[in-house]
């Protein structure tokens, strides 16, 4: 198929076309990241932007639903949402997060939402640039609310924060003991902490924990990107669909104030930055894993084992080797 | 000055020879590090090798009163000593550890001891491979033991374990609450736990310190390397210089088994395996680090930030300029 054509129907707003788009940019193969970079160079001229969302949330705190529930919010009020995940683990389990489509089975049937499991792939630079190009593709394919889940395991985290305009932390009611458990670094990320499972028997739980986040949260310095009042802490039930309009509410007054200060624009060329570094290092260091490389580097190590040759000496021969390869 | 000549007054045992190699060992210009390289490779045909131990604590357990309580015994069996240092915050602090000797004042004036401060160096990755190849220059020079000495800021912990034989933590009496203050992985690390200030009014609660850590010590999992009993938790009195000979002994008592069950030569290896990986992958992003390569990124940078060139694209641009340099 002709890239342009691929490119002019995933503009129109076709869903196949961006499916299909999505498998190539994952693609591994070195004429698929040609048609990708293509397709992706011939796409940014729309300067099509979504609001991009991430999203994460320990096991069992009902992300899922709240996806579904959310989302549905979202679609009943006119939005196009596309859900991607972020699962640096899915290699190791075999499966991947969001790969059961009947977790979300009633936003799965919309057709103004996209729903797109992570792909298996062990190696998190690689997840990193595949989610940032299905994103790039889901906001020239039109969608209003990119949102990106990720399970937080390892980097996880920083590496959808590092792509998101807004990140969501998602907790379950809890005693304030467990509290710590969440990081630091992870609270300083959070826009917004959502506090979900307010409902039923859980509720006054839901209502202290969230007060302990709020405390918590005010605890830490004020951020230039920041208006008043945020970052902040709510209750939701995403199985009694409470609270999301207010939750959306205030992302929307976050999000208009970033946009009306100059912080969106900021923040979006700050990320552009950081990718760009990030990719320049791993392209750098991924002259270390062609065969040939790794041969020498077997070659030379064995020499070091064995103590014929210092780390240090050894690493310049390498050096030598891969710069005349 | 002829390498092989500064060579061998190394081999020889001269001190002022050792501090002059260390310094040209310590130089980051192109003459200097050829000039080390060649050196390194003269010594290391003799093939002596240290006891080299790591030492790590938190500022306040009497870290410098323990090295030389521990150095002037060993001095007093007929050992002689080296003490380095590994600090990679002490630019920021413009002085640096051990940089006052009269911290060890006896240790300082034996003719069998050699004190090294840590240089001022803000790149841990520098730092690690100066202090690596100053222990070369320490073993060549007939030291029998080789004393590492790190503050236990970020990696450094880490740093310094890859390039010791034994690595002790040495930590304060303390109530239960702050045993959880030392992380798994530092604890991990350690072949041994000294308790310090175990005198006078902190010998009882030392007492218990000791038997909390030797109690979380046995929670970890065995390790190959350990012969039954150890990791082992002990009290030491620095300034009354008590418990140093029985924490001597089992230090000897594990590296007589380590040595006698090949433990030894397989952990030098594993170490110098590790070092050559790491020196390649760093020797490999300093190609980002020269004036040419740093002006090209910001002109990438730059256009990344402005939104006209993906964060990939610029990539694939900066490499292909990188590789054509």
């Amino acid at each position: 198929m002709e890239i342009s054509s691929l490119g002019d129907r995933i503009l129109n707003g076709e869903r196949r076309a961006l499916a299909r788009a999505i498998t190539l940019v994952e693609s591994g193969r070195a004429d698929h990241r040609a048609q990708a970079a293509e397709l992706l160079a011939h796409l940014s001229g729309a300067g099509r932007q979504s609001l991009r969302i991430g999203l994460s949330g320990t096991p069992g705190v009902g992300k899922s639903t709240f996806i579904e529930s959310f989302g549905m919010m979202l679609i009943g009020l006119g939005l196009r949402v596309a859900v991607l995940a972020v699962d640096p683990s899915s290699t190791r389990s075999g499966g991947s997060i969001l790969g059961d489509k009947t977790r979300m089975e009633r936003l799965s049937r919309e057709k103004n939402a996209f729903i797109r499991p992570s792909p298996s792939q062990s190696h998190l630079g690689g997840v990193a640039r595949r989610t940032r190009e299905a994103i790039a593709l889901c906001e020239a394919s039109g969608f209003d609310v990119v949102l990106i889940e990720t399970v937080g395991v390892g980097q996880s985290e920083t590496v959808v924060s590092e792509m998101s305009d807004l990140f969501l932390l998602l907790l379950a009611p809890a005693g304030g003991d467990e509290l710590q458990g969440v990081k630091r670094g992870i609270m300083e990320m959070a826009d917004m902490i959502l506090v979900n499972k307010a409902d039923g028997d859980l509720k006054p739980t839901a209502t202290r924990t969230c007060a302990d986040y709020a405390g918590a949260l005010r605890l830490l310095r004020k951020r230039p990107q920041d208006p008043e009042g945020f970052p902040k802490a709510m209750t939701v039930s995403a199985v009694e669909e409470h609270g999301l309009d207010k939750a959306w509410d205030e992302m929307q007054v976050l999000t208009k104030w970033r946009r009306d200060n100059g912080h969106w624009d900021t923040n979006r060329a700050a990320q552009a930055q950081y990718w760009f570094e990030q990719e320049v290092r791993s392209a750098l260091l991924a002259r270390l894993s062609t065969p040939q490389a790794r041969f020498d580097m077997e070659r030379f190590g064995a020499q070091v084992s064995a103590g014929q040759l210092s780390p240090s000496a050894a690493a310049t021969d390498m050096l030598a080797t891969l710069i005349a390869e």
